[in-house]
């Protein structure tokens, strides 16, 4: 949680010359998303979040985010909407950053989601794949499973220091999803948000209302984003697995878009390989990270504990489909 | 900047309860306030900040600020209203830290205050000053004259070390208002704000839409908090006293509350007084802050800087008045 580039109220009028949104009547800084500053935006016209992109973003990656939420929204899938500046124009700079404005959404983040939010996010997320079918643009996953062992090069010792034995664990568990890599790339494929945990889902009650911060969405195995949700949703904050959290979520998935045989053959394997990713980036924030970093990096060692839950799966069904 | 204790959707549902303003349908933590933790919150019946406050409130004033802002507004002074619960506490607990709930305020700060928002802050200050004349509540100012000799105990080297030959201006600049002190026990006196910087002022465009953050409020000499204005709004970003700035403040301020002959001959000793406050206070959090805090302290060379001009400054008219 941070604001780590300032916009004066100078700036900000502005940057909204360029758009037909009317003048700022409220304008403030919010602690929400970690990678880039957030800002609560009220006009004359209406309420917006206004996202600055911070140096992790990469440039080139904006617009098929941008593209992606229009596309989205427009399908009928309920995300913040860049609004476009008078040239039609969405993604802008401003303060020497690139920025939009995206529509505010209504909702609340679960801090423990409980198991009726599981179902409804499970249909969320299958609603999100369909809408995203016919998505044309293309974005490979920087964070797939070929990224994993250059991730892991020469943190042996970090991980061991973390946890004694933890090191050959991770080995052990890189050379298993290396081997079963040609499983997943036959698998449906599609857009994905690829990061969709609770702080990034929006609820009103257990009603799902919407996603946000879709800076990791990529084109990748449609199964691999639930298992993603398998790790962010149906674990208990003292690690444990929630039986009937994971049941809901793959229920409320295939409520929507059932799986194929492969992809319920391929979840186990991919739920290992999703918090695998969580736990090499982790790892990677964990050694990285300054000491006096305005956010606080995540503990890698929730992940490694899914991971020991993930090693003895060995099927849909162990996670409650 | 800062969230200090993050709320649950359900801790927060819990403590809606204890209102009459329906649900939350947004929630989001935002970067303003040093001292406490403040959130954004949209209900079904409208929207607030919600205000945690931190260890370094002192519980036993809390009454007094949330009363001073429920006399402000009742007498027309634009400020957020402490919202009631149904059993008519507006001071509240909500996450082992207490609570309370104030309505949303319409404006945004200015960066670099312009002249013409100096004016309307002036006028506003006085307005203030008006509306708070029969408040009855009293609070000494911890933070006046006489605490300034303990805040700068020990801290010598401190100053020396952020510029040389500093501490022995500093200590000159203490015996001077002391041995002024009488000159201001006699000034009028009632309730002021105390720490009006721009970031605790609103406006739309130039027009001031109000003042947030009285949590330094307290009983003092009125013309006090003219000078904490002045140290604030009349000095450019490089340091340098803006003449125009100043002269618009005071203008602004004499228009709804002329200065009587005592106090504008106090001015400039109150003005050198509230820089030293600014400067001694500045320079314990930038010894005491720990390096890993989510908030860097200011410069307190800034108000080193302000000091320099005031030494110089005889009279009222020194400042544009």
């Amino acid at each position: 949680m941070a604001v780590y580039t300032s916009v004066s109220d100078d700036q900000l009028a502005d940057f909204l010359t360029e758009y037909a949104l009317g003048e700022a009547i409220a304008f403030k800084g919010i602690a929400e998303g970690v990678e880039n500053s957030n800002y609560y935006l009220e006009t004359t016209t209406g309420r917006f979040i206004l996202t600055l992109f911070e140096k992790r973003a990469n440039p080139q990656d904006l617009p098929y985010f941008i593209a992606l939420k229009q596309h989205l929204a427009a399908n009928g899938f309920s995300c913040p909407l860049p609004v476009a500046g008078t040239d039609g124009e969405a993604l802008r700079s401003l303060a020497g950053r690139p920025a939009v404005i995206v529509t505010f959404l209504q909702g609340l983040s679960p801090k423990v989601p409980n198991a009726s939010q599981c179902r409804q996010m499970g249909e969320g997320l299958a609603q999100l794949h369909q809408a995203a079918a016919d998505f044309a643009l293309v974005r490979n996953n920087d964070l797939g499973p070929r990224a994993w062992p250059h991730l892991w090069a020469g943190r042996e010792d970090t991980a061991e220091a973390l946890q004694p034995g933890l090191a050959d664990k991770i080995a052990a568990d890189l050379e298993d999803i290396s081997a079963s890599a040609d499983l997943s790339e036959d698998l449906p494929r599609g857009t994905i948000h690829a990061d969709l945990f609770p702080d990034n889902a929006f609820f009103l009650g257990n009603t799902f209302t919407g996603a946000i911060d879709f800076y990791f969405a990529c084109t990748d195995a449609l199964v691999y984003d639930l298992a993603v949700c398998l790790n962010a949703w149906a674990f208990e904050p003292d690690g444990a697995f929630n039986f009937s959290k994971g049941a809901n979520l793959i229920a409320g998935y295939q409520s929507i878009r059932p799986l194929s045989r492969y992809e319920a053959n391929a979840f186990a394997i991919l739920c290992r390989g999703a918090a695998l990713r969580f736990f090499l980036t982790r790892l990677v924030d964990w050694t990285d990270t300054p000491d006096d970093a305005l956010v606080k990096p995540k503990d890698p060692l929730d992940y490694a504990q899914r991971l020991r839950f993930h090693r003895t799966a060995r099927s849909l069904s162990d996670y409650g489909g």
